[in-house]
């Protein structure tokens, strides 16, 4: 792992949901860029101290060189740093688990695309939503038909915690997200609004053609987007609108997808993950739930414990690691890996120009723009 | 009544919502502008024969000659003939109520403020959502403080009920929805986007200063448009989303509102109307429902029963009725009327102008038009 | 009317809901035990002053002498004076709707019953739930075997408005309903729990044969019960579980039902009663909503408006009043009344008897008390 | 791990729940009766062939004999078996890690509790439920008299895996569960009645003095009960209901408790755990998030991740390992294991006399039985 030290929050997100299979052991880390707070959470979370490193690549070069060396890092610090980390790593032979947004640039999306084929290694980038075993079940509807052809969308991911100037207080979290330096040039639209587009895509299959989006910064002296509002076009003809929000009080995670076809609508929340509404054209709404004899292979796949019992965001996650694990052990090993469904390279590239098209049309006054 | 014959949907429903309150007595009427319908029309609801005309400039003409000729009349037809209906009435000395959208152009719409001016009279338009006591409560909130400065607002009026060409198969309610001689230059937009335009301007007092339209028509054969997807930006700042549609398979008639500012947020849906939802920063999400000790005057006001017991879109509906007789009850024996509430002529034009905007903006691509 | 008069509560919904489809004029009235009260309120109302009554005798005298004598009258006054009140109009030959519970005794109900029979005159009972759309719905669906044979079912009715002494404080709807003088030997169970218990046998058609209450009074110097917990045997074999509760603070008017057969389950809820929940054994559950296609006949005969435009409580009342106005309109006219369903005599008979045994039950310790 | 061989359902989410926080390595197992599939178990689980056992008495033996035998066992074994391997592990000085109901007899657990007291080793069951954060806010809020004095609760666990006699058609959970040799003398309300019980009374914290029951067996040819209705009487004079059935169509896992007291009311659903919706008298009610700045310590100190994330049943049932793992670690390091919150011996003792109360009530007709 690189990054996720103390005081971190998606690196100990990380490590459960790599831990809930049984799949993987946390041997090696680079936990921190500060290396005494590297060493001491290394030693919490019980590494040797000879597999504790100061700097990612130093622990590329020496995890290549062991024999026993980890076969798959995960890279979970800003966004501005994910591109030399994943590099390296690929580099050096080491398949690589990237939180999102994969890079900062397109340009650094290509670079690391072309290193994830050089490499013939995995990058996979997680966007951990579409773990969800319902989110699968709706994309294996609409793959199935169930909707017939899709007309329109919407799809808002609305959170409330950056309704004050938090990173003027010293709120870590805050502080990177705001920072364009840290973040790229997207606030909230590259911090979660960029999910709300994996997903939308990921459910329906959809294509992005064009986009018009009007970015506002409503908290005095932020330096980067709060709130996003799109429309968007899709190859085919349908159509859509995206929101995306962090000062939208009322909201914790809210990220929600409705989606309308010819012959039917699907709607999920995360916030209530076990279940989907569909509704057959003329037909009376359905509640589909997790675990339940409606839900497809496709859900069941993603699924652990029996319906009524829920289960949540860590499983999802889980979910992504489980499945890039049975990626790696193909690799490895030989043979099929299966129906392996995870966010790749190419999702994350997807992202990174979602968030470069938005931004570029909002600052030339919200026209459309081509992705 | 001028409309709402045999086979009319929307003529009932000002029925039943003037009966409710026990303030007016139907006693004449043009019912149809088929004259046999009309009649027959007028006799199944108990009007006197020499009451029922077969045109309204018949009417009224007739009922200002009477001396217990109508006090006002309700304007329940298709929308094109809203303007000359409304227009005799007023210039008859008669109050008007006409449903929404008030007229088919701007234009007509500028007239009829005229004529409602010359006249004295009252003109009202049935934007009737706005007389639901939780939308009068979420209005009052805002305009006493409770969310602070309005930031964004994401409105919404989706159905289903056109997913399908059935104006091709004879349905009446269709065939004039989707007919751009009987309904104007916008579909889907004008039918119900222009009702949660409204809703929003009520609720939160912002005025719109431009929007971008990406109307769509994804029914083949359909004339209009049935998918409509804004973005708004408000005077003072504040931004808005607004998606209409009667293709979005499962929801009825499924309109919300959500307005977030700096001090607090708010949710409300009109199919379960009977509480809403509000969030004070840094606090835990209140259900603040109809009847109960928190809810201000204002709802006590367009409140007839107590909490729990749910009143509906006709209670809603009614209330307009009532503030209306209110003001006509002030108008006719002096003093004052308080404070009513009730759609005007003046939000008529808005939200005719609004619909004629978004026409003018997606048919040019998607550009910002001013309003 | 006899009741209803200024500060009452119920004899205003009653009105209202006499009027919404038209089928009633209220002119004649003893609105009120107190003579200056009744002629104040009978002005407000619009009677001519020589139809306010100073007593219900008088009234039923003076009416059924006069040509255009009221054909009906409407009870809304406290329970003890139902009985008196109900045989004086029936004697007179004028039919009755009466408030529930229709008596205080059992005894009475008898006696009204042979009034009724006597006369043969309608005898209602506002059971007025009954009256909703989805109730109709549910009911259809048992009778049509869409649960199969029922096994149990759960009914609930919780308030909090007696929460805290308010008798002691003057609250005049909290006075009489916990005066054993006025409401009888129940409290809770008299007031709501009978509703609750003439709507779970409306729904499923099952006869009660045996209870077992614990009936219990939470606030000190109360003198009624404001709680109450049965477990119920029904002839066949099926149980069933009723709580009426007005001390259960964060319920408003939380009327549920849910019941379940071998072959299906369903649950409606008061608050929200647009819709029902129906599951069929092995399938994905079901929002059925009020005004859709998949609504049966039963539901469309008391539905006004189209789907998702809710109908309330004050509509669920109406239809009541509208299918008793059938009867009446058959009983005068000759002709069948079709199919008209609302709470009968014996109906309100089946609630007393249900309170007696309740409380009979629970002054013996809760044993089990055949009904 | 003792049971929780291929085909167990129990088992996998014992182990995950061990797993997800990181406190225990699985190294020793008697996985199944059936010493093949217990050593096929072992090593898809990974365990050294010299450490999977065919019985819970030789594993009780070897690994107590051992330097690196493990500190504590998990019993996921049908319900008849828990006491004897229970007492086999306490008696070998190994901490045990039950399972509910913890025995099928009041005797076996007082004889259990004995076992436990006299080795000193922890005795914990897994009424899982009980870890959940909103759980324990809902505890913390009454005991720091958020709701007063206690009035009346009611709670039920509605499921519908039992609406047919699955167990005939040989499914392995329904077998053991309907057979009275391995589930005791109670079906229903011992495999799910048991945990409504448990998690009644820890929040409430009362204690329950009476009952009256009335279980019944809807599904032919099934020798146990499937529905229980229960009539709650507790020390101190709150009521109670509870409802436990395994034949509810349309339920899958749904545990609910509502709970009520002289200042205010809660109520928590199993199936939308992360939240819980409190209201004070006199105010609007309130939704308390997991994560959310207004959830307690209690609350705080079982929750992983931020407000908006859903955590679910597995991260419950995680929590009552961490909580064991703490006491474990003080038990051998000294040191006090702080506010650790798990159920013990006396919780089993408790659920196993309550199913036996609830037996015997229902057996004689439905009586009121001391508990």
């Amino acid at each position: 792992m690189v990054g996720g030290g103390q005081g971190a929050f998606i690196g100990a997100v990380h490590r459960i949901a790599a831990r809930i299979d049984g799949e993987y052991d946390l041997c090696a880390g680079a936990l921190s860029s500060n290396p005494e707070r590297a060493l001491a959470s290394a030693r919490e979370l019980g590494l040797a101290d000879d597999r504790s490193y100061g700097s990612f690549e130093d622990m590329a070069a020496a995890e290549s060189a062991r024999n026993d060396g980890i076969e798959a890092v995960a890279i979970v610090t800003p966004n501005h740093t994910h591109y030399a980390i994943a590099k390296a790593f690929l580099s050096a032979g080491i398949h690589v688990i990237c939180d999102k947004p994969m890079t900062v640039t397109v340009d650094e999306a290509d670079s690391l695309l072309d290193a994830a084929r050089e490499s013939g290694k995995i990058l996979a980038v997680t966007y951990n939503y579409t773990g969800y075993p319902m989110v699968r079940e709706a994309r294996a509807m609409i793959e199935r038909g169930d909707l017939g052809a899709i007309r329109t969308l919407r799809v808002q991911y609305a959170q409330d915690w950056l309704s004050e100037a938090i990173e003027a207080d010293g709120q870590k979290q805050a502080e990177w997200r705001t920072d364009p330096a840290r973040s790229g040039a997207g606030g909230c639209i590259g911090d979660i609004g960029t999910h709300a587009y994996h997903l939308a895509c990921f459910v329906t299959g959809l294509k992005l053609e064009a986009l018009c989006a009007d970015l506002s910064t409503f908290v005095d002296g932020r330096r980067l987007d709060d709130n996003a509002q799109l429309l968007l076009r899709f190859a085919g003809g349908a159509k859509g609108m995206l929101w995306a929000s962090q000062v939208a009080v009322g909201n914790e995670n809210n990220l929600e997808l409705e989606v309308y076809g010819d012959k039917g609508g699907l709607a999920w929340r995360q916030e209530q993950p076990n279940e989907l509404t569909f509704t057959r054209l003329g037909e009376t709404p359905q509640r589909i739930t997790r675990g339940s004899p409606a839900a497809s292979d496709a859900a069941a796949r993603a699924t652990r414990i029996p319906a009524g019992h829920p289960e949540g965001y860590l499983e999802a996650f889980a979910t992504i690691y489980q499945e890039v694990a049975a990626a790696i052990r193909a690799a490895r090993d030989g043979g099929s890996p299966g129906d392996v469904v995870f966010p790749t390279g190419e999702d994350g590239k997807s992202g990174v120009a979602f968030v470069d098209a938005a931004v570029r049309s909002s600052a030339e006054g919200g026209i459309w723009v081509d992705v």
